[in-house]
């Protein structure tokens, strides 16, 4: 089996498992319990905290929020920094914005969407003329899910706060956190990320806020999390989202090259008779989304996935909408004929070289069979 | 180590992780990707749905969805639920429901708190004089988290309705489910329940659900559960929690005796000049709730903690909001006195009678010399 859906969601570390499971085994307190081993775990989440945001932030300016997942996160930044005029963001954002920024709208709020450019990334000057001094929040998604661009968030966020001081930043980071060097500039307020993308555990994630910056939660109960998000902790799924990032930016560019290694070497075993890249030259080396020009990729997804390769047609959140096209797609202004032929292919720095090869086989071949089937 | 706070979390079930862990180690798919691996867990999520309702209600007249704890599950009953005029509730809530209404009250909705009776259950009458034809949510707690006082839902809800046949009625059942028989009548629309507290994994909860009540998602994004609770699935604590729930009901009547005759014994064994009950006769045999009279609560549980005694002193999502009397113990009508010596002790089917006998020894002891120091 070759697993090439790493943007979908990864393989939970093992080794990570081993030593985070003691939460499950032995330290399974309530980290609000009064007695030593529940203080023990509440400082041990002290801990955790920091040692999470040091990663990607500064302290003294940061504190980071354990949410259930990154929509979590993403609905908290949504609900929660845009309270009034227009939200700006942009076509290209994960359903969980954009689910959300429709929900805000039927609450009244005004959403204003940036068009994006042809490879996903948002077209920042377009961007940039929805700001106004009505807008309360512009939220960016730092890496495109579907196509892998990357949209610089800080300076987009430097330029949304010189149109407008007042409005909050926000960027959706879930498929950026843990997989290419970056630290946020004092001008991006909320930040999101989720564990089961960099081999962690579906149900963590976290909402990273500018220390100064007062939002409201958006789960209300015993006041875990300083109040900002309620609910007993998961410590056992923290736990395993610290491992986890401490592992990845420990081997950030180590990681990076080898990604770029196989993104590299799959695109060019690819028949490029049978295939187009969408992904543009400055995305994530951990995505490359390619079109099978004619054919459907669902046809193709389920035929490579009896040959033993696993890939995506785009974003798995979406197949729940039960839409033939992607929005996202159709938004970099790429055609229906070839909106319908996208394969999503990523990657993890456990895949091999060997593996890549094979895939290039199995996708050159099905796709030239299937044409061959329908011509 | 004695642990009886078994309120506040309980010890993960060793054997479920045994079968549970696969679903990190082997399944650990994307159940919305479309390749096989993914689709096959998304149909086993939709046995398990089953399988957890089935427990508690009828499927054809209820639905399940999975959230993140028992916290989200009763926000999203407070906030989605009710949506205008009057929330009637009781001031015997868990500050999940405690803390969403007054957020709810912020939004404009009027909030109405019904009284307590002395053992901690809500005063009917006083519920229902405060149900009017404006009221669009009531929510009343199954088991008090605090006193373990049982409120006779499904009767109440019947009355309820009998008042307004359109308020919904909500019950945060996270101390019931998976304790007691019990199954859900047709007057209770929505029900919240935690995995924590029936030796499953913190991170993980549900609402339950009339099929017929429509109701928004609280959390948006991709559309999973039903377009109700967005988020990628957490399946290794639903499945987690599946395991739990089915072993606890399988022994529900067994555990229930071997909980009550743990409850009776340590009563039994207390010094009566030492404690006064709180828990009334009609309370869960999981809970008991004592006063150590005339002594602070919180000395007694770091004293016995030092002892190997892990008790609590009431919720422990209530440690957060750093108040030296419950609001719940004091709306029993509990002078202040009384109330600085709550300690809440609760219990498990795994704790033994010899446990018991050591625990009532060392409160025992432990209350006399503090006494005895202090006079």
């Amino acid at each position: 089996m070759i697993y090439l859906d790493n943007a979908a969601t990864t393989k939970p570390d093992l080794q990570v498992f081993q030593v985070a499971q003691n939460y499950i085994c032995e330290q399974f307190y309530n980290p609000s319990a009064l007695y030593a081993e529940g203080y023990n775990l509440h400082c041990q989440l002290k801990q955790i905290r920091k040692n999470v945001l040091n990663l990607i932030a500064d302290e003294n300016n940061y504190e980071i929020i354990f949410t259930s997942c990154g929509t979590e996160a993403d609905n908290q930044a949504i609900f929660c920094g845009g309270k009034r005029g227009n939200i700006v963001t942009t076509l290209g954002e994960h359903s969980a914005i954009f689910s959300a920024v429709n929900e805000a709208k039927q609450r009244g709020l005004e959403i204003r969407f940036a068009n994006l450019n042809a490879d996903g990334s948002v077209n920042v000057a377009h961007l940039l003329s929805l700001v106004d001094d009505k807008t309360s929040l512009v939220s960016v998604i730092h890496v495109n899910n579907e196509t892998g661009a990357i949209n610089d968030i800080n300076a987009i966020s430097e330029q949304v706060k010189r149109k407008n001081k007042y409005a909050l930043f926000h960027s959706d980071g879930v498929q950026a956190f843990g997989k290419m060097p970056f630290r946020l500039s004092k001008n991006v307020d909320l930040y999101s990320l989720s564990a089961h993308k960099i081999n962690g555990l579906k149900g963590c994630g976290a909402l990273i806020k500018r220390k100064q910056l007062i939002i409201k939660p958006y789960i209300y109960g015993g006041g875990q999390e300083n109040g900002l998000r309620s609910g007993t902790e998961n410590v056992f799924g923290i736990k395993f989202l610290e491992l986890c990032a401490q592992k990845k930016y420990a081997n950030i560019m180590q990681n990076y090259s080898k990604v770029e290694e196989l993104k590299t070497s799959l695109w060019n075993l690819l028949d490029k008779n049978l295939f187009t890249k969408i992904s543009g030259e400055n995305s994530s080396p951990y995505i490359l989304t390619v079109s099978a020009i004619g054919v459907r990729g669902e046809t193709i997804l389920h035929e490579v996935n009896d040959k033993g390769l696993l890939i995506g047609t785009g974003s798995a959140c979406s197949s729940n909408e039960k839409k033939r096209y992607s929005r996202v797609i159709l938004a970099c202004g790429i055609k229906e004929e070839l909106a319908d032929g996208v394969l999503r292919l990523s990657f993890s720095p456990e895949n091999t070289l060997e593996e890549i090869n094979s895939a290039a086989q199995i996708l050159n071949q099905t796709v030239k069979n299937r044409k061959e089937i329908m011509s």
